[in-house]
């Protein structure tokens, strides 16, 4: 007996959910849950199905993708631990969630490294028996450090994630192509207010009576990928920008281990620089 | 070409989707959106699917019947208005909250009439051009008066839902049984907690951070009928009762018409004291 | 014995809280609540008091004003009912809901017109025994348009606040220039994301998770101006724009509705284009 | 130059403000911040300030002990690291939360020591170099392992807050007694509702759309003692109770070490079983 996510996207024509599950059907497989979704504006069809039976995933796989239109995206999946990289740079709130909730046993992941520009975390990650990789952008041009760390995450082997718990550094598009689909960022503003530096001195200096976080992929345009969650509080006159900064920590640790989360149990569909979430 | 919002619950077991959606297949209609639940704990299976095309009703009724486990709950709605009773006693944001979307043409319903026990808001009602009755429960039993209130419900043809907007009174037994899963109440507590009079009194003397407001369904057993929805704010020490009972209006309001809202576009299941809510 | 709220804003310095209590003491006057907040970045201080007792209101101006640093802002303020003018185009929901807090009495307001550039919503406010004009733009130049507003506008008396309950027209720096500090908006989004027309449409484009409306007076930038409130609802990948617009109506009412009664009780100070709210 | 957090609690009469804001002037003292409240009800009087300037702690307070009626409540406190013991069972995430916190330097705080009843979190707490006392209640009445726990408490001088971070025992009112308005819990609901075992269990069956933590100070009455704070997350009919759970410690971890913060920084008043903050 197996378990299996099965995440679909195809163009919207009718019978995909008639086709779909009548291969679920044939096989016997039991549907542990279903969510169908379909976007009328682009007549695009999402489905994520969680199913357990006896069937090969490959014959299950190409079962469904015989069934559905040319160029649809059909994934298989057996739930297993994905290889995440985290990377850091001197706050350890997002970090230390992460790390709590991986010591609890909460997060189907493997933290194979953190990497971070500056070594003020190795402490804390140490503590974890998680490797820390410090790799200093001082006296190197940006490309230079880049590439440093380019070559540090391709030195492990199947990664599925790339974590930016508040790594304060911008990355370049090839950073970006290289990893692509696989960047989750936590902004600490609610997108797409206050893109750039210092969210929270923008969101005080426009005297905002909410402030927010945003997890998002990261694609080649700062601040702009696909939005995965998105969490507020409330805020009044009596704040200052550092007291935002403060209170916004606890919005920005929960919202991004919220989206790890879901990308860990399969649950995000990207499209049109927009995310499906079942 | 039809519209149709079929609504199912079953037992659950497997290749319920698969007959279903090969139903739909066949008369090839179109799925304008699907939603599915499995309630594992009572291995309950619920759908509801909006559906257009070419098929009859009782056909396409018959059909789904025919195809799923005996006492499986089966229906085929076409989308029009409903027929609402509102309640009330002398609060006017409910109640006016609910007439502005109603002359707004944003609820899916006819209103027949606002029955209340007392004319405060006669003048009110009567700006709308909607029926309003005065039921006095004064020098009457309660009995009598729910006697005179049940009549005058039954004077009406096809009433879909009772609103209670505010009513004030306990309903009996008696009453409840009359209008049998089809009385919404907006209780002004986040329930289960504070139950019965005045919540906000309850909640001042309690010393709450945060107050909300409870539509249900009203079952015999008072304000523990299931949830339909609920929604809260945030006070603090500066509150007296009479500041949450003022502050709560508006959540009152929101969640009632939220809760109203989903009945009349046939979202809510309902079982076990629990709802589904597509 | 009359009440008063005193506000006050000056520069900080030591002394202040001391030399005002102090004369409230002379006076014999009770502090029904008293609230106070400096910006140290400004070194600005607020100070807002309700006091009662018997004291002329000149008298205990002219003290107050003498007792602080020169340039200092003292208002002490009679509470009675605010004169107000609500401008709307074809909405219902914003406007609907004041009338309705209006006609229940929680207003300290007298809405002595509704403008329009459309009728639609005549049938609406007449209801209400409130005076409706319509001044269609249609034919017109907009300042000539505008001109027309002003003219109407000023042939009233005291007029306090003028209420943008979704007013879809631009204003020029001449309009806000006319009635400075006392126009206030409700803008359908959680700026400063996505000012400037369709803010739905933006905010789905942009894939977020999060909606909101922000109340704000008007200067002369567009949608800049200093906010009074904001809230916002989650809102998933099922919802398309209309969906948003839909649900944001909930939030754009009572959000207007609670800065406008912000202002009616004379709780907001402006300056530096932000608010402090007491 | 001294800082210091001056908090009053009086019954209210005229020129309380004044008397104190007197002393404040003439020691020529700066206000950093200032809050009161009024709670007409009880005819209370709470203050809370914050002052620097040249005077000496004992000083201060005889002042201000004089110019108020007698009976009044005084504290002058000069800001520095409280001393705290966390109590927890085996669930990781309210204490990983205080652990990250106190690591990253957020917290005024020393924790002495964490005791628990199981072993099972010594070796996270031993990862932050923090003293774990594991003492089981296996083989002991219940008045035996709260003897050793106190008598283990008490061998550490000067503990200000002991903290129930996830504590799953009961505590007698011998225990609750001993340490007297110090001991703060989280409830895992939003109190009232759900007062004692299981009330994700307890919130499922009664098919809430919303669920919540509290974090209150204990007193005789299990569940019933001041509340500090509250917060909550929306649920639907997809989250079983255990999907509550998981979900609930987000909640439940902010909401304690909030109110934690708000205690270290003597923000809390306590009075007729609720709390005032500032």
């Amino acid at each position: 007996m197996a378990q299996y996510r099965v995440l679909i996207d195809a163009n919207d024509e009718k019978g995909l959910v008639h086709k779909i599950s009548s291969i679920f059907y044939n096989h016997d497989l039991n549907i542990l849950s279903n969510s169908e979704f379909v976007d009328k504006e682009s007549n695009k069809f999402f489905m994520r199905s969680v199913v357990d039976g006896d069937v090969r995933k490959e014959e299950l796989s190409s079962e469904i993708i015989a069934a559905l239109p040319q160029d649809s995206g059909v994934k298989v999946i057996e739930p297993k631990k994905k290889n995440i990289i985290i990377m850091a740079t001197k706050e350890m709130h997002a970090l230390g969630d992460i790390l709590i909730r991986h010591e609890a046993g909460e997060l189907e992941a493997n933290i194979l490294a953190v990497i971070s520009n500056y070594d003020d975390l190795e402490s804390l990650v140490s503590k974890f028996g998680v490797n820390y990789i410090t790799l200093s952008h001082e006296g190197l041009e940006r490309s230079e450090h880049e590439s440093k760390i380019i070559e540090t995450i391709n030195s492990f082997e199947d990664v599925d994630y790339i974590v930016l718990a508040k790594y304060m550094r911008i990355l370049t598009p090839r950073f970006v192509a290289a990893f692509e689909d696989k960047i989750m960022n936590i902004h600490h503003s609610f997108l797409p207010a206050f893109i750039g530096a210092n969210p929270y001195k923008q969101a005080y200096d426009r005297g905002v009576k909410i402030i927010g976080a945003t997890a998002h992929f990261v694609n080649n345009n700062l601040d702009e990928g696909p939005i995965i969650a998105q969490e507020v509080i409330h805020v009044n006159h009596a704040y200052g920008w550092r007291d935002m900064q403060r209170s916004g920590k606890d919005v920005e640790k929960v919202v991004l281990s919220r989206a790890l989360k879901l990308a860990l149990e399969d649950r995000i569909f990207v499209y049109a620089n927009r995310t499906v979430i079942f």
